[in-house]
């Protein structure tokens, strides 16, 4: 259509690629995506086009988070009748926002009270959303949700290894600088020592030598010293000032073998990771704000406190068994197709009709783990005292990191911190915590950070552990190499009359991203299947 | 006071550091700032504390700038009579935004009306403020001047160099990633090849390059290699996706070479200086919000309009001299002291009665130039296209750099570019043309990074060149290290009756922070020598 047009206004880039998507298919779209010269930052493509249900046919749809919510509001516009069953009494599953007021139990029966000041919130899923999540900006966007910068990187922010530097943090500025700086001076020595003639034309290694100085803010002698060159990235002792007693003081550069001690490598390249570039967003007003907008898009079409026991595909129609959770009833759902996006460790206790293949996918995938802690602080000390503004603090202790709230930059009043958020074992250690014995833990280790200040300030917290969490019993699918290639693609087909959707359902596993792009996929082979029949 | 307190509430690290500052003075300070963990971010130490102005006694203020009006703020606390003669017509100097609707006449009578949509501006002058320019970050939060992050670097903004990638410009990713990974294979076949035996220990040796693997993301044959580990850095030529088609595709790295063409060393290096470390903010609305602020302060102290021709301190006064702009007419204002904030290439062209040594001071003090260009776009096309949110991107050319605006990120509507922003030589080049052809140059050039949408989307345009600017005549002061050993200090110093404020009198050059750090300072110095005299 639009490149028929023949109005006054040129198609947009993207109307032009929707037109040679829609005539050609992918690989078309991405051949044109390269000659126009960038590849694909994404695999979005805009909303599906689907148009031309039969009439009549429906789509039960299994769990209101935001693949589920996709699907339904998707396929109702290409003319399904549609309903969703969810086991919580909200939208969003784990894009889920925790405020004071509200009251989470989690497995095993403890009942936390969220004590936050109003307007703060803890984010135990997803909290944050990459510049090239195209499609999650895309429906946040389209369904009126304001988004704001979350600071990842932040170079005012602490690096903590038990290792190193005595167990002192030290400035992530004053650690990546160095960390340069000293690659630097060792890749221009080794230049004169001969270490790269047989790497590099004498030309090149030349030039290379002047790149290092400037990247490295070598001195003149090709050396990462102490002096006001090097204090420009890493800070002074004393900065410029105004008036007469205004002349700097140079800061000294660490030892290179504290660097090594640090791991600081491995922390700037986390940075640099693609998922963690800038510019990163994040609602206004909590991750849940994205979970909120999309049910108040299906409001109606969603039956709250739904627990699936089990799912049937029998006799050309998909019957869902759930037990109503306030009535403890037993009911059923029915309908002619049934997009799945319960996880798979919930999906894999159900009794679920389908094919042999997809029954040992669903049960071949371990979910992993992982605890986030949320801490109120009478003040934004961080900011106040220590000019931090959101980013991260890392250790090398159980809770890996602790985050500064994004939101609310430089305010007065009470502030969240993300005092924990655990990896691996660590997290199962957590999870066999008391909640109230968690958010004292998070406490103690996050303290390192900011010793004066930490504890002193504290106000109240919440911990939520992900294997303890019902609706999931874990946080994301973990695939591997072996368990892509077995699994994937017989977890992601159209099984008769049943299709599964949710990041567990993607290669962006545990992102918001993952889920919509699963979502988008699934709905479009179940329509093609549902016009097939 | 605070170490007295026996309050329940514990003296907070600041208040501690400003008794301390109080009782024992700077180094003292210092000393126990060293000794509290961590060096000083700032020369801040808070508000001053000035007290006890004698009666009746009066200050002249020259410039309703920040150094200037913060004067005023600060003195009148003190008790002194305060009057502020300014120029312009508005408070703020070179704190400035153009809005839809201002016109502005620069230097040789052109004129420009704004057409930029309603909240759009530009901001001439200062546009962003680092986390560690605490002065300013404090009267923002203390007159109520909303904050929102500036985004300074963007991993997905771009990098064109004329004499790399055949003119082609690249996203900042991709050289980034590249030189890092490089950077690290190289530096790891350096050791290889015994090129660092002499520099480091055979323990170190190993450690550094298991260090180099990953941060560089090099392989398992240590080489920075196309695969998805690198792609995971530099971008996908296909994302991750969901569903069934999902699998990424990896990029493919950059040849050396031309990374050391594109100068990326140089450009990564801009990024991690102290003064555009994240976390950077500006004001909600522009920059002017700021000066409007500071003027709300000092309502009724300053007269507009008002420029001044001569500055006399004869008979134990200050006398300024001045022309009502509105009227035409010469009039005169007089104090017991004044503080004089008009940048030196004005200041140099006024009867002052100052000491030799001042005069000298003034004159020898050269200005910058600089010219800044807003590009009205009627749609946010980086934003929606290339998903782009605030940042840079760098070019060769005389425009040096675009950026793109870091308010109303995710919005819709037109936007405004910062389409110029020159330094040296250049600066004279754009500042020799009729701003209706700075506007079209800068069009021009720009137009190398989103060529298919550059000019198609252009709406209006305004250019400031800062050596027309009529208040300033130029942009900041140039100080180098011969001036500075020569006149600084002199510069600064309280000169009977008067004393100079800016930040000209600043080390911290041509940021609003030199200005308010130079204010404070010089009216603490001129309350001392009141209270003397």
């Amino acid at each position: 259509m639009a490149l028929i047009d023949t109005g006054v206004q040129a198609p947009t880039r993207r109307e032009l690629l929707h037109a040679i998507g829609v005539m050609g298919g992918a690989s078309l779209l991405y051949q044109a995506m390269e000659s126009m010269g960038h590849a694909a930052e994404s695999q979005f493509k805009g909303p599906p086009n689907l148009q031309g249900a039969r009439p009549g046919a429906s789509v039960l749809v299994l769990g209101a988070g935001l693949a589920g919510m996709l699907a339904a509001i998707e396929l109702r516009k290409a003319g399904y009748k549609v309903e969703i069953l969810e086991y919580n009494n909200r939208p969003g599953g784990r894009n889920w926002s925790l405020y004071g007021g509200d009251t989470y139990t989690e497995l095993g029966g403890a009942v936390q009270q969220v004590g936050f000041a109003k307007g703060n919130y803890l984010n135990p899923g997803a909290w944050r959303i990459p510049y090239h999540h195209r499609t999650i900006l895309h429906y946040c966007k389209a369904f009126g949700v304001a988004l704001e910068p979350f600071m990842q990187l932040n170079h005012q922010a602490l690096v903590h290894n038990s290792k190193a530097f005595g167990g002192k943090p030290q400035r992530y500025r004053e650690l990546a600088a160095d960390w340069d700086g000293n690659v630097a001076e060792l890749l221009a020595k080794a230049i004169d020592n001969k270490g790269l003639d047989s790497e590099l034309r004498a030309e090149d290694r030349d030039r290379l030598k002047e790149a290092l100085r400037d990247w490295g803010l070598l001195d003149k002698n090709m050396r990462y010293s102490k002096g006001l060159r090097s204090s420009r990235r890493r800070g002074y002792d004393r900065p410029l000032g105004g008036g007469v007693d205004a002349e700097p003081i140079a800061s000294t550069p660490f030892a290179f073998g504290d660097l090594l001690d640090a791991r600081i490598g491995g922390i700037v390249a986390q940075h640099m990771e693609n998922q963690h570039q800038t510019t990163m967003f994040q609602p206004v007003g909590g991750m849940g704000m994205i979970g909120k907008a999309f049910g108040k898009q299906v409001e109606g079409l969603i039956r709250y406190g739904a627990k699936v026991t089990k799912i049937d595909q029998s006799g050309g129609a998909v019957t869902a068994t759930y037990t109503d959770i306030a009535s403890g009833e037993t009911r059923t759902a029915k309908a002619d197709y049934c997009v799945c996006t319960i996880p798979l460790g919930i999906l894999s206790q159900i009794e679920v009709d389908a094919s042999p293949g997809l029954l040992a996918a669903i049960a071949a995938v371990p979910y992993s783990n992982s605890v986030k802690v949320g801490l109120e602080m009478k003040t934004r000390f961080w900011e106040d005292d220590e000019a931090i503004y959101g980013g991260i603090s890392y250790t090398d202790q159980p809770i890996a990191q602790i985050s500064y709230p994004s939101g609310g930059l430089h305010s007065a009043g009470p502030g969240v911190i993300l005092g924990a958020y655990t990896f691996g074992p660590a997290s199962y250690k957590f999870a066999g915590m008391a909640p109230e014995e968690r958010v004292r833990t998070a406490l103690e280790m996050g303290a390192v950070f900011h010793p004066g200040r930490y504890k002193e300030q504290f106000s109240n917290g919440v911990a939520v552990a992900w294997s303890r969490v019902p609706f999931t019993l874990g946080c994301c699918a973990q695939w591997n190499e072996a368990t892509r290639k077995e699994h994937y693609q017989t977890l992601c087909a159209v099984d008769d009359r049943i299709v599964l959707a949710g990041e567990h359902a993607s290669y962006v596993g545990c992102w918001m991203e993952g889920a919509l792009l699963s979502s988008l996929d699934a709905i479009t082979r179940l329509h093609t299947r549902a016009l097939e029949a």
